[in-house]
């Protein structure tokens, strides 16, 4: 197929990478034109312009929040009036629900196609084509899009009709992740206050309870202390918790651990931890404790 | 070996049972004699008073709670009174730091031997010799326990000499346990507000993030909302975090997400729901959600 | 003063009538014509549309909310568009710091003046001219408007010239009292289910503690579990915890307190008690308790 | 009346000095010495041992915490084996509900006389007989002791014939006052980071609001950052706050803004802050702030 993607960070870059390996022909932009031709060598062709890229019958956004969302898709020579109709506007960003729930009815009323497919899964994951696709949308539009989340995941998931779905799935997602960051920061104070090794103690919590890699992959960087550089950083998990609220407080849905993650977020950021991993909130929970 | 079983509730039978297959000699104690009795096909003695199963080489309590045990072990004709010189005494339960430090002060005291051992694991865990067990004693009573331990589990943890180690790490369990439940109900209560099908979310969730055995047994009991009969009661996941909070207040070491499952758990059984089980604690962010 | 009103619900019409009868001339425009006709007995004259009330040389805008100030202000017809050069917008309602800030840059674009000068105060302390104003702006802006205030209010804080300042405080001040409502409610279900007397409570707490009017008037609703009529929706509450919370995460100030207070608002609208008094807060704390 | 006084600290000092001064015959006890002689040029005898001053028809104790209330009442020659048949026992101590049930039932059995008797107020109200005495006990007993009381306090409440019901009052108001300070603490931290100058915002809470004293002490406290030193030690406000707690998991009450402030508190602990004023709470909220 003929496939615009427009941000190429770390994520895109491996994702389109996949798209061209399995033959597709993909148009790529990004602001910073390097990230672009990094890809030529894989067959890319550079896009000059968003709009440029738009101009294909699939194209894919991977960006970093709404704004950047919204400025390609509703500014000038931007998707919405570049993107044909009938074309397909793939978002794969963590973006809000309610931007999604816009990018929705604004591509509907184009006669566009809009299907929200965020993802699980951290760049290795991406490079190796095993993301997991969290698709939501019309059941012809995302079949449709099949073969290309065949090229870059292991699996996809149809959440339903309604793209932003997709979204409060990734944004819950997130939250779980974030949450139990949070927890295992809580047990590993109290264990190496109580003096017990925080190797043995990780040890025993993923060799009984919790088998799954996320437990493995975050309670080894924190039993190392081991916080920069980061896999994932911790303003963004503060922007995730932070949509994950405003979508529960949309929804009438209180979350008392999402609001205790997010504040303890927004104390790290605000101490100038921003750029360290998210699991640096075991660092915030150690000094609470004196450590 | 003899040996002597105080306390064969669900978890005592299943445990006693297969120290009895292994070949070792068991006098049973229990408050409710038909418990023990149901014991004797398999080959145990059944004891008349806590005093008899005390007069063993090596005896085992696994009682429901911290008073159960110190009433068993300080009172009169009790273990500390009854138990040999160089005998010991595994304790199972899962008890307060507090009171295992004070179990280890005075049998030390009285020349016997103190080994903390919780196990982690549901009653059928417990019934295949599958569970989990994490020791604190000295290395050399530890080792001397070594071959009950493979009688009755899959693999044994020893996390140092200080036997309230152990139930430290036993008791942190059990919060991370409590709060993944939280943090899972929340995020159903989420979902299922914005429309989205809880096994398709569990499924997500399962078969992303969170692939360990505790995330889909938990998982499916909160997407059935399938809360009674109680695998494990809500009354007892609260007073396991409350244990917790105790010894991290008595470490100073702050827990906010453990003072957050506390309070829901105070709330279910404020409610009536503490024969329910823990899982239920979903039911709660259910409700708070207006669902 | 030639004087334009702009939202004469409860308490935008005991202020414009204080206006009135200190002397000056006031141009009433609300959405629902018949509250501006209530005050043609008092000599106002009424507006037919916003920008009537917007052509006068000073402007008060009294709105439920963001969304319809930015209405009034921003739209066709509307404030930036109508409000003469060097005449004054004052925004009495209890807005956003986000909104406060392009209110202030849009009016300065347009050569207007703008003061933000929320009130502190319950609908009879409006009646009777007892409110306090918070005043944030221009010094001279805000000493020109010092008249009209003293006719509504018995005091006026000036906080900075930045009026957005006047905005943060006014939020700041009602998390005060919404945490103080939690706690209140919180310790009565306390004493309560300790078989307390809660009017002899209430006497204690505001007898030797706590004798701010705040106190022995919240009180008095938590003791009587009287919530309805609401004088304060609890809809409301939370919508400027919601603006408090914003305002502290665009600040990076965690305030764990008004996350907690924030998330019990939520389940209160949750569960139907949008209507009520946000001192039905109380009504949830002795819920959970099983009261 | 002739009166034993056991615990001379700063409060016990004041109140026994007005026992003096109102005319009664004071013996005093204090575990140094010293400040027992402290009172000799008021008139006090001084005891040589707890059990000198519980050889009196009327004795106090005013105490740091549990342990040493239970010391002196439960140990060999101490209270419930000297006091007098019909005698009383005062206790004005913050110590637990579940310490003062235990004492109550002990008296009863011992025919003695008990009465629970905390108070509120600094040590400047002790000194100048305004001190709040909450009292519960059988009413001809409290009935007994209102001399007593009138001679050190501004007014008396009685809560109950339940001598624990006043110690429960007595946590709750404890309670309230640190949850107070923790919201205060919470709101400087906000309006510092916007920028606004922390005396001003402090006389617009307190001169709008909140006017009630205990605004304007701890406000200031925290306007002026002024934590050192202590007028309550923070390391008291934790036990207080603990005790709360307990007693509201006796009752099966949440109370999750106390859960947050003990977390605090306990930061602040773990973090060397214990001699601090308990105000000091507001130093962690600023640094979580980053400030």
């Amino acid at each position: 197929m003929d496939v615009g993607f427009i941000g190429l960070g770390q994520m895109g870059q491996a994702i389109a990478r996949n798209l061209l390996k399995a033959g597709h022909h993909v148009t790529a932009y990004n602001r910073t034109r390097e990230k672009a031709e990094a890809l030529v060598a894989d067959g890319a062709k550079v896009a000059g312009s968003p709009a440029e890229a738009w101009r294909n019958p699939v194209v894919f956004t991977m960006l970093a929040e709404d704004a950047a969302v919204e400025a390609v898709t509703f500014g000038d020579g931007a998707g919405l009036s570049t993107l044909g109709q009938g074309a397909v506007h793939i978002s794969m960003s963590t973006i809000s629900v309610d931007l999604s729930d816009r990018l929705a009815e604004a591509h509907q009323k184009a006669r566009q196609v809009y299907v929200a497919a965020p993802v699980f899964g951290r760049p290795e994951a991406a490079a190796a084509a095993k993301l997991f696709i969290v698709a939501g949308g019309e059941q012809s539009a995302v079949a449709h899009c099949q073969p290309l989340f065949d090229a870059i995941g292991q699996r996809t998931f149809v959440v339903g009709e309604k793209p932003s779905s997709a979204n409060l799935v990734k944004l819950s997602g997130n939250f779980l992740l974030a949450s139990m960051i949070e927890c295992l920061g809580e047990a590993f104070a109290l264990v190496r206050k109580g003096g017990i090794d925080p190797h043995a103690y990780l040890e025993i919590v993923t060799g009984t309870l919790f088998s799954a890699p996320a437990y493995k992959t975050y309670g080894a960087l924190i039993a190392n202390e081991h916080y920069e550089p980061a896999g994932f950083r911790m303003a963004l998990g503060l922007k995730d918790i932070r949509l994950a609220l405003t979508a529960a407080d949309a929804l009438a849905v209180p979350m008392p651990a999402a609001s205790l993650v997010h504040d303890h977020f927004l104390a790290g950021v605000a101490q100038g931890a921003g750029d360290s991993d998210w699991s640096g909130l075991a660092r915030l929970s150690a000094k609470n404790a004196g450590l």
